[in-house]
């Protein structure tokens, strides 16, 4: 888990890393409490409120966690509300994707825009959705699951019980699986003397002019490409902003990426939308969860 | 074109139906006005404010009509905006597809729900979606194209210029060539016989229990599912509503429709959404371009 102190400019003064407490929900709390009380003990009557990110489906108005598919000891609790009972300062709760969409949107890659969607493309692949100036969270707090839609519906099983999600494609897992399979094809890539793959090697070889990897990004652009034109011609936003460790590959994915969204997108929306890369990198999320907690201010 | 005269409880008490004039827009406009003056004739001091629907992208700030695929005379016509004019009375502008998702909202299937997604399944796939009570319109009016969300990278071609929108396999149009391009492969189908085939007619032989008839529509409901899952993935609604002619085979696409959508979609978004049949047939675009009406009389 990250924590930081953030001043109302953005600016981030102090940063905490730390491993995310596995035993249970109160330790988690727990840990973010004592670091709070640490923060508040520094910054005298500086601390006013407090932003929590989460990488779950989350009740935001309630400030209660409902789902953690990658933590379920923290489904079901209301992690806000004991925070902030305990400090007694305003604590507010958003989704992890939800919130680094927020970030961009306040100083980043949507700067200026009111509708604007982030999609992360990681170990998964996350998405923030916001109109209006209002994150879309849909009526149970699991909207912008941007990751799974489907692009291929005879395609690779996704861990979500569904089959051909754009996330078995774009992610850098997807990456380094579609490498993997593709192997036995390019004898002569480089990427086969390499024993454990990582996009980020995958990465690099592109930048070399290997075969092999410049067909996987073209795979992982074509995908994404067909998910955001559905987006574009179902939300008509006017910024994409595209982050995450497996956006690296940008220059050799955007053309064929590009290409789709050309292809199959209608001309308005796509004449009207900036696709852009990501400008906050890891701080978006933070910086969304400081956004949402200024809020709170008077 | 069709108009009517609508009390402000949703009583449709008078209905005139004409050809549409196809020389101008100007043409149109003054079809538009030479029967509202009638009605207002009719009806003295009764007739409050006119909402138009229409098959094509708008502004409805401006009251302008961007662009009309169907219709182009119609291409950048400030309509709401001349009726208004020539009239002395309030006249409001809106896209057809998201005039039906509002008339359903006011008096049909998704009445008394904050978020809904209506889908028509007629000569083509249209869509409106509805968040938080406000119509979703996107940058340019052109949100809520969900005829136009791929299910089928490789798929059949489509209008729009791309291929495997879920237009071209869920509209009256794609069960009518569906049916057609399988008849080869069900020699014994009742279908075979009939010379100009149309989705009713397929609808009629799927209720004897015609294989090909059936399949034909198992294929329309797992493409619809397919794009529905990502829908509800994305956007995490209360309900959908589904209308249109085409719609008239629900008991033979909806078994499919649901299975794909279960397989794909999240497990909170399909226990919270209904998917339901729309209740206002042809008139939920009349009664939605009312219900915008009476929003300008204060």
């Amino acid at each position: 888990m990250r924590l930081a102190i953030v001043k109302q400019d953005g600016e981030i003064i102090h940063r905490d890393k730390k491993d995310t407490p596995r035993e249970s929900a109160d330790a988690i709390i727990e840990a973010v409490i004592s670091t709070s009380k640490k923060y508040i003990e520094n910054y005298p009557n500086r601390i006013r409120s407090i932003g929590l990110a989460v990488p779950a489906t989350v009740n935001s108005d309630a400030g209660e966690i409902i789902k953690a598919p990658n933590l379920p000891i923290l489904d079901n609790c209301e992690i806000a509300e004991k925070v902030e009972e305990n400090l007694n300062i305003p604590c507010v709760l958003e989704n992890d994707a939800n919130a680094a969409a927020l970030g961009e949107n306040w100083l980043g890659a949507s700067r200026g825009f009111e509708n604007s969607i982030m999609v992360t493309l990681g170990t998964g692949v996350g998405g923030g959705i916001i109109i209006d100036k209002k994150i879309l969270r849909g009526v149970d707090g699991t909207a912008a699951e941007i990751g799974h839609i489907c692009v291929e519906p005879q395609g690779e099983k996704c861990g979500c019980g569904s089959s051909g999600c754009v996330e078995q494609y774009s992610s850098a897992n997807a990456v380094v699986r579609m490498a993997k399979k593709l192997l036995p094809d390019y004898p002569k890539s480089g990427l086969n003397k390499i024993e454990k793959l990582t996009s980020q090697m995958i990465y690099e070889k592109a930048g070399g002019g290997d075969e092999l990897a410049l067909e996987v990004f073209r795979r992982q652009g074509f995908y994404l490409g067909i998910a955001l034109a559905g987006l574009l011609n179902v939300l008509n936003p006017e910024v994409i902003v595209i982050g995450g460790g497996a956006s690296d590959g940008w220059d050799f994915f955007a053309p064929a990426m590009f290409d789709q969204i050309k292809k199959r997108a209608y001309e308005e929306p796509v004449n009207r939308v900036k696709i852009v890369r990501a400008e906050c990198a890891d701080d978006a999320g933070i910086l969304g969860a400081a956004f949402l907690a200024f809020q709170t201010i008077k």
